[in-house]
């Protein structure tokens, strides 16, 4: 099952189009995602039952916001693929532990919205975005997955000067600027997806894969990451974890490859679908 | 003037009591302190005139919330006072841009909260908190005071093993266990303080004075954070920041010393107030 938030409305997409959920149930569930959430086991139970009062009407894509528009909680995580550890960011051995920051809530936008470039090294890094449907304090690596609305595709935009300036840099601020945060294109519930064998995971940079490796390579899954934070802090239905990116990233190039208004990012992860933002000069520099 | 939170609801303290604001506003205002940020600026100019329907009633300073309950973004800083940074804290040379993190909102708590102690080393850190009360992007230094609604005082209450493990340490996460960023007791409005010599800052344990310094020895002031995180970041109504410890914390101590059952950990800022926690073994552990 796919969920999306089409121009605002939380809305079943389905390959006909979109069904408006709040309409589809005869106002039994609220019109907005941050609603939503808050009785997301009813509604999937609802939605499952599949007795829909409207049917599915064509959208534009571009109207697509954010799945979680405006999360209480936004948890990413750092060095969390094999490859991006100990190669490109020179780990000498695995994180025994996930490196946990922030990226502030004002900073997600949706999956097709421009990127405005501050000034500085503006780097891509694709990531399996994970979405929390019920609250969840202490939860077990087990029963973590009950918890999780969803996976989506995520992009952790980067500014390199901010995110590594200073004696003990924290990654936050740096990946903050509006815009820095377009995950989508919609919310895909766990039972849609095969993860036998991972999910692939690819970025393009004007067409040039830049990025390609698969969810199986993530050295804290996301059961076990909502386990961890679950055990310090309590999530909340529409709070988000970023979770992490593969090798490809453009500061770790030689020469450097950092994006420039006009260049075009697509990051898509198989079976669940693509984004795509087109960087665009930032009009109040 | 002051404005606190009184068992969820918003309420001018006077010395006579809590006003209720909704009530004595006819309804014109919202009922609490998030409904109250999205309208601070009118709420203000109504609250200067004076002209209240109900009076003050006493209250039980235990009933007191955060002033901002479910802030949409924490933003904290590091490394913040001159005596903490190079002496404690081992810095060669003071900091040229603040060190910024979270603590997730969850943790946020009322002035007299109870402090559940984790596993861990846990350790007080006595700050001012500012908190936002109109929208704030790319505002000068000088404008930037202008979209404060006020001061409290606070605690970024930090479990020093999670915060400082890895190899590349991230602060929020061992900072945000429940009941970590208590604050209050109240929000006083700028107006009301006179900040010509800084406002004296002390933090006591079972009445031992372990930290104590002013606020003119911060290195970035709050006009000076507020308008840089606003050329990152779009500052909400109710987005409250955590600016940063003096020295005297536990884990620069020789012996270390780390917070137990039964300790109290009184705050206090000159002109605004004390907020106070009792430490208590965590019941889940």
């Amino acid at each position: 099952m796919r969920i999306g938030n089409v121009g605002g409305r939380a809305s079943l997409i389905v390959d006909a189009g979109a069904i408006d959920i709040d309409r589809a149930s005869g106002g039994k569930f609220p019109a907005d995602m941050a609603g939503l959430f808050e009785c997301w086991g009813d509604f999937i139970a609802w939605a499952r039952e599949g007795r829909f009062e409207t049917g599915a009407e064509a959208f534009d894509e571009r109207s697509l916001g954010a799945p979680s528009p405006m999360p209480r909680q936004v948890f990413a995580v750092g060095l969390n693929y094999r490859d991006h550890a100990l190669g490109e960011a020179g780990l000498k051995e695995l994180p025994t532990s996930p490196l946990i920051f922030t990226k502030f809530p004002t900073c997600i936008a949706g999956p097709y919205d421009d990127l405005p470039l501050p000034v500085g090294n503006v780097d891509w890094e694709i990531e399996l975005v994970a979405v929390i449907g019920t609250r969840a304090s202490r939860v077990s690596v087990e029963d973590a997955l009950d918890h999780v609305a969803g996976y989506a595709v995520g992009q952790d935009f980067s500014e390199r000067l901010m995110q590594l300036s200073g004696g003990m840099p924290q990654f936050s601020l740096g990946k903050s600027f509006p815009g820095f945060g377009p995950f989508g294109p919609w919310l895909v519930t766990l039972d849609a997806l095969d993860e036998t064998n991972g999910l692939a995971v690819e970025c393009t940079v004007n067409g040039v894969k830049v990025q390609g490796s698969d969810t199986s390579q993530l050295i804290f899954p996301v059961n076990d990451l909502v386990s961890r934070l679950s055990h310090v802090c309590t999530l909340l239905p529409g709070d988000v974890i970023f979770t992490g990116t593969p090798a490809g990233v453009g500061n770790a190039r030689n020469p450097k490859w950092f994006l420039k208004p006009g260049d075009e990012v697509v990051s898509t992860i198989a079976q669940i679908g693509s984004i795509k933002q087109t960087c665009v000069a930032d009009p109040c520099q």
